[in-house]
């Protein structure tokens, strides 16, 4: 293998793939990632076995070839090159990278022990605008479990109905939902579960990205794809619960608030409920007054209050900071309406304000105190 | 205990005196911070018993007391409200906190429990600008020994001679040595051996101070009084090492490069360095090139080199790559000098260029390959 390339294009990329690269794989080709010409372009690849991705750069290659170098370092070393241009040279397993004052030789592993990452050759099953989809997904991953204990609660479920995508998590103790309106011609039906740690690394690969993502769906895979480059990830198998049901249909306390006015004294409350697993308490009076209590039996306790609009009756419900905490920060709304219906009903944390969507909910359980 | 001040003056004294509680003390007191009314003041304290911090802050005081409160929370607490007046209101050992819309009691533990922080009262040994103190301190503390099996090199030296002060500190792989030349009518005899501990939170607390630190000292500890705060400390006994005798008074090699470009080829060369503990090589050709070479049985190789201007016959020295990085951030100066005799003789780092001042060096010993 013999190319050149341009030290920004191959150091971005690698800061890409690197994401997935599983620095204690049980196979140490797993730290590697695969650089494979593949025309006039190169390959890289990496995977953890659950997530893959491929990401094709422009290059000048004199002879074709791949080989597998240890992706941390590999990384490292180029971005620390200045710009300009890179000369690769794979000989065996091993890796010649020259730039001008800079020559190292990087030890690798052959590509033919490199597990093969692969390419869903299907029409895409959707297409979506980029930025609306990192910015959706970033709304609802937060709500995923981190607990793989129950396979379902650690996806994220997207379906199509009545024209729209809705893209969903649940833990079971906290729930959010986005819809996007499809444009006309989008299919009518349409539904896959995706691991919550694929869609976390697909939030940060979007970044910046404009234009396109590309859905691609087989039986068990699911690949994003984004200019040049593509995420493969196996889906999650099973039933998604039935969530429509708990999501309630009206309130008999609402208030419209700042949402970093209630961020800022549900954090001055979470201090002082630390013994109490994060519990704290909602107080709503219905002349215009929220405040948020807490109590520690060992370092003490807490009241903060704001003023707000209310709709209703006074109304009070026990919530886990940090679950608020999470909603408030994932609404990405200057205003949101808080809604419950006495103690033991599920709280609901949505856009409020001038210019707000109504296509986002996000749902706390309550806590039973 | 019952008094108001402001939100910002008391966030900003409990994130300096909070530096210096220690979270895992076996003595429960230790993670508190002392509030205590002094005339129309407060006084805030903590101490490690290493090192202890008095810090006071003008206050409406409407009635005199103390207690004291766990450090870390207040500290969280105070900076998350919204600026503005503050009341404090300590009754046996609970402390209430009230702004409007916020209201709290925080359970603390008794004042009398809480170690005394002595004041030195005799005059100052030594008056310094903080900020010529607070660099040079900064350039000098990264060479003393973070082991304290020998305390001598666990301390930072500051003597006075030839009407200079000087700081020094040696963990013996490496030496840093600052001069600060004196007004007339500075003492003439002065030496200390301070807690590098002490000195790297001298660093932080001075931040942005301007104005004087006045330096005082005892048989046993020494104190920092810097406009409202106090940092008093330990002294460490012993002989602090004769290490005048190891800088070299000549060199075979030397050459001027700028400080960033020698860093960046050395971080290079130092991730293929990690096999061999970070050992690097130097090689300076007379022609006017410098490289670094490192070499790695595991991982590979690299050679990366700079253009520079050197003095002297061709040479190479190896060295640890992590002090030759310490020692380029510790000069302060975008160009260095780096010195050299042979591969035994020690490496001497210095600043360059046309506004480079003499009055620093930093002394990398060789590494034996």
């Amino acid at each position: 293998m013999r190319l050149s390339l341009t030290q920004e294009n191959l150091s971005r990329a690698l800061a890409s793939v690197g994401r997935v690269v599983s620095t204690r794989a049980s196979l140490p080709v797993l730290a590697n990632v695969l650089l494979a010409t593949d025309g006039n372009r190169l390959r890289l690849s990496a995977t953890n076995l659950e997530i893959g991705i491929n990401y094709w750069i422009g290059s000048k290659v004199e002879e074709q070839g791949s080989l597998t170098v240890p992706a941390r370092l590999f990384a490292e070393f180029v971005s620390s090159l200045p710009h300009g241009n890179i000369e690769l040279h794979g000989l065996d397993s091993v890796l010649t990278v020259k730039s001008p004052h800079y020559e190292s030789k990087i030890n690798g592993i052959s590509a033919e022990e490199f597990p093969l990452i692969p390419t869903l050759t299907s029409d895409p099953a959707l297409t979506l605008d980029a930025v609306i989809f990192r910015d959706a997904l970033a709304q609802v991953v937060v709500a995923a479990s981190a607990d793989e204990a129950r396979p379902v609660l650690a996806g994220v479920y997207m379906y199509i109905e009545d024209e729209s995508l809705f893209i969903v998590a649940t833990d079971s103790y906290r729930l959010a939902e986005k819809r996007i309106e499809l444009p006309q011609g989008a299919p009518k039906e349409f539904s896959v579960l995706v691991p919550a740690r694929t869609m976390q690394e697909l939030v940060k690969l979007l970044g910046d990205a404009e234009g396109d993502v590309e859905v691609y769906v087989d039986e068990n895979q699911v690949m994003f794809r984004i200019a040049d480059v593509e995420v493969v990830s196996r889906l999650i198998e099973g039933q998604f619960p039935p969530y429509r049901r708990i999501i309630p249909e009206s309130a008999e306390t609402s208030f419209d608030i700042a949402t970093a006015e209630l961020a800022r004294i549900t954090k001055v409350a979470s201090l002082f409920a630390r013994e109490s697993a994060g519990s704290i308490r909602l107080e709503i009076k219905s002349e215009g007054e929220v405040s948020v209590v807490s109590n520690d039996s060992e370092v003490g306790g807490n009241k903060s209050s704001a003023e707000c609009e209310v709709n209703g009756e006074d109304g009070e419900i026990s919530l886990n900071a940090r679950y608020l905490t999470d909603a408030l920060a994932a609404v990405k709304s200057p205003m949101v309406t808080v809604a419950i219906s006495g103690k033991l009903s599920p709280c609901v944390i949505s856009p409020a304000g001038e210019n707000a969507t109504d296509d986002y909910l996000h749902i706390v359980m309550p806590l039973r105190t």
